[in-house]
């Protein structure tokens, strides 16, 4: 197989740097790998949290990206499961050790050895993995997911972080009809949790900081819309939700949204706010309520999640971006100010 | 209906008094009551936070105790499920709404309009509940439990709350064969939690703070028993333990504790630890763990726990204490020197 290996990025050569142009080279694809030719990535808000090495395991130089859509170039002798020109997505996990429990389960997210990240993760080779902000990328075929042809690549990029994100923790949680679904945030994972939770069949409310989204969260199949910025909200929402899919990423009260749980409800966490969370023991004894965790999702289910948002109609709300703006996108998304998620135009950074 | 009602009992006059003699005054037992001959009134620790007032809640004077046991003396003319002679329990709740969802579940702990607890409660007359720190109570047929007759009233006491309270969590988190069970604090409440989950089918451990009380676990069925001053504990049981029963009532450090929860794994607080408890969002979601909480029981399962221990064979392992030493096994439970729960012979009452 002959391919060009050299590849366009942008990358954060330090903790907190800004992003700029840089080359990177991919490995020749092996047997089982494909190289897809990216065309969009979705900007995640742990990019951010990776760039700013939030959580101090950050690999430099850095080039974020893990909601990958695209198109297959070349594949390997051994590819049974892809063609060249098939329509195809890559999300956060490029690898896991493929014998542990979680992964013969398709869990490859709670692989036991840790599984291998899109980027700033380290290869099986010990080289370190480079993300979607670049032209092209070499993934194991196990790991790429088919995108349906019901679904356009640029707001089908999201689903492969956001999407899964939401869809996991409902899923398991067996969100469907009859049961009350709280979201909280409105943002790029916020608005995916209301759209599959309603199209799963769940009665669905956004608890925001502001009202400022009700029309668009209504559009998206919210049939309730609150404010969080007002202590009513609290009163008159306690014990109401079977489920809720928490997305904040910053400190907040946990007691205060555990209080909007029913009796044997769950709030998941699928933000990870940097600061411990404190939680009263009486916010979880009194009502047998449960605080829990999701992370993304294994590559089976996110399969199911895309096959299902194509059966829905279902894409992210996207802002489309050229490559140049990704530093100024950073500010907007950490002000909230971006309606619901910034997908860089990959064309941008083949020019 | 002729009874005496006048009460001998012992009582804490204000927060954080001894507790002295004390006589009280039932009610007439109504057409649907029962009025009951304490002989055992078990010593739960929360005895001693509400006679502290840690929750803020106390009404004084407080008579408490509600693990107890004794022999149905009188019944209205409406009762139709116990007859005089019979053994008879009763624990923390003596009555509910009746009308609301938990209630018609059984689960009249969880009751939408509060429960009545059996001492510093009020009942629907607005007066002041009294417990089993005295030689007789009257209580709806609907909330006293038969004890079966394979069961000593002694030992029998402690399972009224002790009993259920392990019981619940362990039942409603499926533990059985094939489960590994963790029991936090080697206490009134974890040395029930060892018993009943041993007797359930499934493997169990305890974590306590030393290794002092590792024979009485492994007689009641752990087989593995680890000492949490130890920090090699927390490594070697990492990512162990499909449920734990936390018991610590102390403040604690949640994290560990959820780092030895398996993948899906729940950890539950049936203690209430007065300060609230950090919790960091990793902890829950890179093993999407559950951390909940759990309270008491309803009356129906407090019966099937009662029939369950009779099958099996459990009771508490208790220190009979006469009730003028109360005072100084309140001290003695606050140093954890008991094995494993005080039980009040209110024969010594009567005298």
């Amino acid at each position: 197989m002959k391919v060009a290996l050299k590849t366009k990025a942008y990358a954060a050569q330090a903790p907190r740097a800004e992003l700029t142009p840089f080359e990177i080279v991919r490995r020749e694809p092996g047997p089982n790998e494909i190289l897809i030719d990216i065309r969009y990535c979705g900007v995640c808000h742990s990019d951010v949290h990776q760039v700013k090495d939030e959580w101090n395991n950050g690999i430099f130089p850095m080039v974020p990206g893990h909601e990958i859509t695209g198109i297959v170039t070349e594949i390997g002798d051994k590819v049974s499961k892809f063609r060249k020109g098939d329509k195809v997505g890559v999300g956060c996990i490029v690898d896991s050790c493929r014998t542990c429990g979680s992964c013969g389960e398709g869990l490859e997210q709670f692989c036991k050895n840790g599984f291998v990240g899109t980027y700033n993760g380290l290869g099986k080779d010990g080289i370190p993995t480079y993300g979607g902000y670049s032209t092209q990328i070499v993934v194991d075929e196990n790991f790429v997911l088919r995108i349906p042809d019901a679904l356009p690549l640029d707001g089908a990029a999201p689903l492969l972080c956001a999407g899964i994100t939401t869809y996991s923790p409902l899923k398991h949680w067996n969100a469907g009809p009859g049961k009350n679904i709280a979201v909280v945030g409105m943002g790029g994972l916020g608005h995916m949790a209301v759209k599959i939770a309603h199209a799963m069949g769940a009665n669905v409310t956004v608890l925001s900081q502001s009202l400022k989204k009700k029309a668009d969260g209504e559009r998206m199949g919210a049939s309730g819309y609150y404010a969080t910025s007002d202590p009513e909200t609290f009163q008159k929402l306690a014990n109401t939700f079977d489920l809720i899919i928490n997305t904040i990423s910053a400190p907040f009260d946990a007691d205060q949204y555990l209080s909007l749980v029913r009796r044997d409800g769950t709030m998941v966490l699928v933000g990870a706010p940097p600061e411990a969370l404190k939680t009263q023991a009486f916010s979880l004894i009194f009502k047998r309520r449960s605080f829990a965790g999701s992370l993304i999702g294994g590559i089976p289910e996110t399969q199911e999640m895309l096959d299902f948002c194509a059966k829905h109609g279902l894409t992210a709300d996207i802002e489309t971006i050229p490559i140049k703006d990704i530093n100024q996108a950073y500010e907007r998304m950490l002000q909230g100010d971006v309606r619901y998620r910034f997908v860089i135009d990959i064309a941008s950074l083949k020019q």
